[in-house]
């Protein structure tokens, strides 16, 4: 049964859980024969169930993404769902869930293996962004929705509303993809390569299956997560929110040794938080999956990745995203163009780096709504 | 006694050991009586003792600059170092030392501690770029040598030779200032702050007292240095030279677990050799030092950082270098144009990032030598 809470702002929200009982063969050749998804919703389906809207998260997303939950945390996009916002509630019934493989209630390496009464651990097996895709897709048959006017996603977000607009073409009506990337560079393989090792380096990981000695790798996975974190912020933004300024130390400190900048300060807080939420295998599967995404591995015949798509999409990137650049954006573009599919492109001016894909932009909520509102009046207008 | 090697080039190397016994007063505060420090020497000083030419390594640098050594191992600066080449040996007496908190000999975190008997370990004193520069100064007393022709250093090594330039105004005709910076900015600092962390976070590293008992904290080092590693390199580079080639592995393994890219292998390479060489105490000691330095700091009145400063300057920039970018090398370009200084400023175009002052490179070659060569024939008529 979902729980239903109502927020301050009139969002209707639910809390879901449900069991997948069919089985999911995955891309590594192993089977899930079957799998739980927790997933929220936010504002009502119609009755033509043709409003509903996917939400794909990213690294270290999960289901709660907007309004407020059972502790009083805010989702993690609660400033782009909601009642009047660009995700309008309003208007639309959203749909987030958390994907397989991650550690926030749904079937990962956290959660108990019911074949053998323990934690699966490391022992899960390797995912793609096209399971994910897959998994979704069963939960959408579970909830009897023909097809999604939007599939959503930032990042590794972005991947799967491309997974989908190809994978499932008679599912979706538009592909939202924003600040995402056709694959990974070796910069970026580089980063996420630290930062499984950081892991992997924690006297507590033992090979991954610490959870059955109760053991957790914190060190590990606090230094994985702030090589990530420099990754998410621009230079810019970084020394504009802390520059060099020093925290509580007296800089006439005579020895010089206890003086600690405020960014370090700030990344060693971000790092040991995420300890206290995220599961380190979950780490190190999910920067793997990343890693092995290769949109352009799809490539049927000239090079024409989204061949089978059929929905138009809307392409967001920002100047300052270093982890995926406009660059990056902008070759997905060129192959929605060269494809002659429908597409639509921002790019946003902002200084926040990857970040900037979570935080308010008048440009791009604008954007994003009017995109939006349209597909939905076009997808109305086909139904009456 | 100094040791003589000749290599198969001509190069005339000599290795030698001096122990300073002066006090060395530190800008900690603490004082260190005596301290050894380990140096090369290429090249012959001339009768005027007028054609010196000191070295200054960056963070994991040493005094073996150019030639082979006794394991027949390359110099970190061959490339620019000998006969012939850009710091030409037939002309110059080159001095390259191994700076006091490093780990190759000179007085350090990994030395001992003659007061205690122990290694000095994380006791050793926090130490500054001007420290540095003042026990060189030591050195050059000890060698009777009045004045550097030039003093060259690139990153760290940039940072010294700007500190010369003001601390020691009528000790240096050329001050050669290669990929450096008058301060780290957040993101540097942030990448500092990881790589120390991960140090820390070892389980052998014991509060930095490892070495007296025994213990190497390698995991962590080789992290740190997988860290570092990925801000001296371009995206550009890491694409070229790896893209997202794969290492020994079947791209058909069904499970894709063991799946490896080329870039990930190469920085685990990087990270574990350099743990044999490298003591992770003078590591989070130097790495500080660098988070430390910001020569406007010294700033007077009117913002002249480079007030007492007489010699001329030549800046080198990289464009690819995004720890130390083109336009960290032109504030300090501008300031010493706002100070009427004589600067000559040369932007290298290079796609191997901040590595590049490394490598060999035709452009950067030709006017490091012209610069050289030209101060050399300046200092020469002077003395005439």
């Amino acid at each position: 049964m979902p729980q239903k809470n109502k927020n301050e702002d009139g969002l209707k929200r639910t809390i879901n859980d449900v069991e997948i009982t069919d089985p999911l063969v995955l891309e590594c050749g192993e089977t899930l024969t079957k799998h739980e998804i927790i997933y929220e919703t936010y504002g009502e389906l119609n009755e033509s169930r043709s409003n509903a809207v996917l939400i794909c998260h990213a690294l270290s997303g999960n289901h709660h993404a907007a309004g407020l939950n059972e502790d009083g945390v805010s989702g993690w996009w609660d400033n782009y769902i909601g009642p009047g916002k660009p995700i309008d509630t309003n208007l639309f019934h959203v749909i987030s869930i958390t994907n397989i493989g991650s550690c926030f209630g749904s079937t990962g390496p956290a959660t108990i293996n019911t074949a053998t009464g323990k934690f699966w651990g490391a022992s899960f097996p390797a995912l793609e962004v096209s399971d994910w895709v897959k998994s979704q897709k069963m939960l959408m048959d579970v909830l009897k929705i023909k097809t999604w006017l939007a599939v959503i996603g930032g990042s590794l977000g972005g991947m799967q509303a491309m997974e989908w607009s190809v994978l499932y073409p008679d599912c979706v009506k538009s592909s939202v993809i924003i600040a995402a990337s056709l694959k990974l560079s070796a910069q970026n393989i580089a980063f996420n390569e630290i930062a499984r090792r950081s892991i992997q380096s924690d006297e507590n990981f033992n090979n991954g299956d610490y959870l059955n000695l109760g053991l957790t790798p914190s060190k590990g996975l606090a230094l994985a997560r702030m090589v990530g974190h420099i990754t998410y912020l621009s230079d810019d933004i970084l020394g504009e929110k802390f520059g060099r300024s020093l925290k509580n130390s007296d800089s006439n400190d005579e020895k010089k040794r206890n003086i600690e900048f405020q960014i370090s300060s700030y990344l060693n807080y971000q790092g040991d938080k995420f300890t206290k939420h995220f599961d380190a295998n979950s780490y190190i599967l999910i920067t793997k999956m990343l890693d092995m995404f290769n949109f352009e591995g799809n490539s049927t015949q000239n090079n024409q990745v989204f061949k089978t798509s059929k929905c138009k999409f809307l392409v967001i990137s920002f100047s300052s995203d270093w982890r995926f650049s406009p660059e990056c954006s902008e070759k997905i573009v060129q192959h929605l163009i060269d494809e002659k599919k429908n597409v639509t492109y921002l790019r946003i001016q902002s200084n926040k780096g990857h970040d900037s894909f979570l935080l308010p932009n008048e440009r791009y909520e604008n954007g994003l709504s009017l995109f939006l509102t349209q597909t939905l009046a076009e997808n109305t207008d086909f139904l009456a």
